[in-house]
């Protein structure tokens, strides 16, 4: 039965799948965000900053986790005049590093070492811990060939992690090569040479199964590898249809890590057989391997690791992937590794759709959100900001003082403020400076006014007597001194400095 | 004729009135943030960072500057289910504030000072210098009613323009407060206490324009005071109807700045004749004034001017705007002063919106890139980042020893990078080097190798000798030092500081 709603009031609410962010969340964020960009920079990459809006047709198909449901863009038309243009967010960072490589083409320099931050918009169904605007953090090459390039990108990805505050053995980024893997797919028999087309449905089917061996086991992606796999919900995934020999093969490749780079790469280049791809791939590992050593990135920061494929269809060569290998406990209270906190690879086609000409790029993303929850996890998070002094009104005709004592503080790089609520119940006061996390607070009343003095309060202090004081320690009330008003700055700064 | 088009590649292009930003124009606007955050920080103020997607009916319909044309927000419509929501980028962050204050109104410290930065999106025509996504800085004081939160905003303002480096002298922040317009407004007849709503046309027309007094010269407001004004083009704009008595009394306001704050109260005072808000407005004029005087906030920074009103509609109380006091040349030659950077006021409505309970607000929204354009005219600009070493690949082959020395430079704080394009034309590569800015260039052939040595080309004095050196001087190529392998790092050290 339809009702006649009567006229409402707006919802203060933010869309859902969105969400705020408050004080620390913002500082430390920000904080993580330049670490990571000294580094680039260092590096020799160089910002870059696109607008949060592209044409539709610029950022083309590419969304990754094609097998996602209600997988998206947030998108509008926009008519003028007889021109009418479908707009978008941008969903990555690297479809408009893609635009920007063509339409800069002749201006940039080549190769383009470029860096980016910022959020980008998925238009996914929000779930608990999954929102629809998130940030990230890309550095990529575009124009250079070389796999010096790829083995650069991990060698800063490790420097990023360890700038950040992961220590050394708490992360390890695992490298592999697309095209091993093809190579391996045509000794199974599901890619051949000479109609690249043909078998790519199963070939996407295999690569998604491998992606999910850590979840699945060997035995789900043996299942998927063949005939399907029934999940325990009973839905069924239909599989790439490989008989028992061709999943042994790509099985093997996945477990053919080794204790060493060129120990693995003698097993790799046993499961390529005779594979014109599959052979580049593992020189190509090769390469990398020996320019991170020779960079003294060794298997403690680096490794060679066939199991890491990586989901997107666009990568072509290397990919590589940054895990935390300490453990955590889940939200079921069982222990797990942390997992993949960046990721990325080769990607040589996405210039192209633009001009034409294949140009190479390879590029990483690091997810700076995953990444403070696992500092967070390791109890390493940074300190939240220390709140204001915050100045106490007593009489609200001598705001001017009140104000002046912020001045003063302020111009002595302190952070203050002046109460600015209604100043009647100076109960509210003091438990405004609580909430604010404010280390001390200041008072002068009328009396203290005419002495020239003013009542300093350590907040801090004043909190740890009154967990564990007797009646007799509170009352003797240490946390408070007096000061006279020329000297209350100097005062301030020594309880601030005792308090560090 | 309709012809068939042939399938085209996409264009690599933004989409009208949006624009990308590289390198030095990243990081110059990121600089001018962190020193604003710093202001705002030491201010007692929290970061608060919304996300760029509100829904439409949380943003309400509070766009400013309501007489230009083609003004909207870019909106598209969501449907999940039976539920269809409309979402829309936000076009300032002064919108989502009052919606955060709603929402989370039990759990934030009240006042609640918080500052925000970020890109805000307008659908309105392009046109040049004016783009359809910008960056707002603003900081904002929700629950306070004192004037004293304004008074503060606008000490923090002057300390931001000095932070970001605008000399004293060459700013002023000028205060002027809506109730004393309105109580002009009451003198001149064109409004009435009793009936609010009445005279709102004319007090609109009235508003805009003083706020057109810069541009039009008093002839010209006079004229949309009284029946109207024709500009150049032909095109006629209505005017409020007042007679010249009442124009006198509004153009009378504009004029009442004097030599003290004191004394152009007192005028307005007088202007204001029986109206109580008018009163009240001068009294809080007044306040501000004493208030900044108690900080060292004197008129060479803050004054009162009646010539400020601000153009957004919802302002209820003070009004505040900073201006560049310096003369730049326009685009046709002609000296003018480089005018606004930042504003903002006082506005008790918008939180109200939501819960139907009045919150008191007032906050300042400083604009950055306008404030970049002033340094950059007043030659301040921030330097370019310096380019990277660039470590040139003489023999592909030893890839692994190049990446080495790079690595060397980064481990020493210097920023470097491998030549990581086709090595074969070593022109090129110094090309590449010069287009890259790189103070210094490393080269190392087999030679070279060989006697492990490295060439250290000093590309900044290179380019000096290049300027005006005789043949002589070129050959001799003082520019270029051999050092041991072993010293490469303290010999790069000691040509980058000697270049500072």
């Amino acid at each position: 039965m339809a009702k006649t709603k009567a006229p409402r009031r707006p919802r203060a609410e933010t869309p859902k799948g969105f969400r705020d962010y408050f004080g620390a969340e913002v500082t430390q964020r920000k904080a993580m965000l330049d670490q990571i960009a000294e580094v680039y920079h260092r590096y020799g990459f160089d910002p870059l900053e696109t607008s949060a809006v592209e044409t539709v047709e610029a950022l083309g198909k590419f969304l990754p986790d094609v097998d996602r449901p209600n997988e998206g863009v947030f998108a509008w038309q926009e008519s003028e005049g007889t021109d009418v243009d479908w707009l978008a967010l941008r969903y990555d960072l690297t479809a408009p590093l893609a635009r920007v490589a063509a339409q800069y083409r002749n201006d940039l320099p080549s190769p383009y070492r470029r860096y980016a931050m910022g959020p980008v918009w998925r238009n996914e169904k929000p779930g608990p811990g999954r929102f629809r605007q998130f940030y990230q953090c890309d550095a990529d090459t575009v124009g250079a060939a070389s796999v010096a390039a790829d083995a650069e990108i991990c060698a800063m990805l490790a420097d990023c992690l360890e700038a950040v505050g992961i220590a050394r053995g708490d992360y390890v980024v695992r490298v592999n090569n697309r095209k091993v893997l093809n190579g391996v797919m045509e000794a199974a028999g599901v890619l051949d040479p000479a109609d690249p087309e043909r078998f790519a449905s199963e070939r996407g089917i295999v690569l998604r199964a491998i992606d999910k061996l850590d979840r699945l086991g060997e035995d789900g992606v043996r299942a998927l590898l063949g005939a399907g796999r029934k999940d325990e919900s009973g839905d069924f995934t239909k599989g790439a249809g490989l008989g028992a020999a061709q999943a042994d093969i790509v099985l093997a490749f996945t477990e053919a890590r080794r204790g060493t780079g060129a120990e693995t790469a003698q097993v790799l280049r046993g499961l390529v057989g005779d594979s014109k791809i599959g052979a580049e791939g593992v020189d190509e590992l090769e390469e990398i391997a020996a320019l991170l050593d020779a960079q003294g990135y060794g298997p403690d920061r680096i490794i060679i690791d066939p199991s890491v494929v990586r989901g997107l269809g666009y990568y072509t060569g290397p990919v590589y992937e940054a895990e935390l290998t300490f453990e955590i406990l889940d939200e079921k209270g069982r222990k797990r590794q942390f997992g993949s906190v960046a990721g990325g690879g080769r990607y040589d086609d996405l210039v192209k759709r633009f001009t034409g000409q294949a140009v190479p790029a390879t590029g990483v993303s690091i997810g700076v959100d995953r990444l403070l929850a696992a500092l967070a996890a390791k109890g390493h998070a940074q300190k939240a900001a220390i709140g204001p002094v915050v100045v106490t009104v007593m009489d609200r005709d001598r705001m001017a003082d009140y104000q002046a004592m912020a001045a003063d503080l302020r111009r002595a790089g302190i952070r203050a403020e002046v109460y600015l609520g209604n100043p009647k119940n100076f109960g509210n006061q003091l438990k405004y400076a609580d909430k604010r996390g404010a280390p001390v607070a200041i008072i002068q009343g009328g009396d203290e006014a005419a002495r020239g003095v003013v009542q300093i309060k350590d907040l801090v202090l004043g909190a740890k007597i009154a967990e564990d004081a007797t009646l007799e320690e509170w009352k003797a009330n240490p946390a408070q001194i007096e000061a006279p008003r020329s000297e209350m700055v100097a005062a301030v700064r020594r309880i601030l400095d005792a308090g560090k």
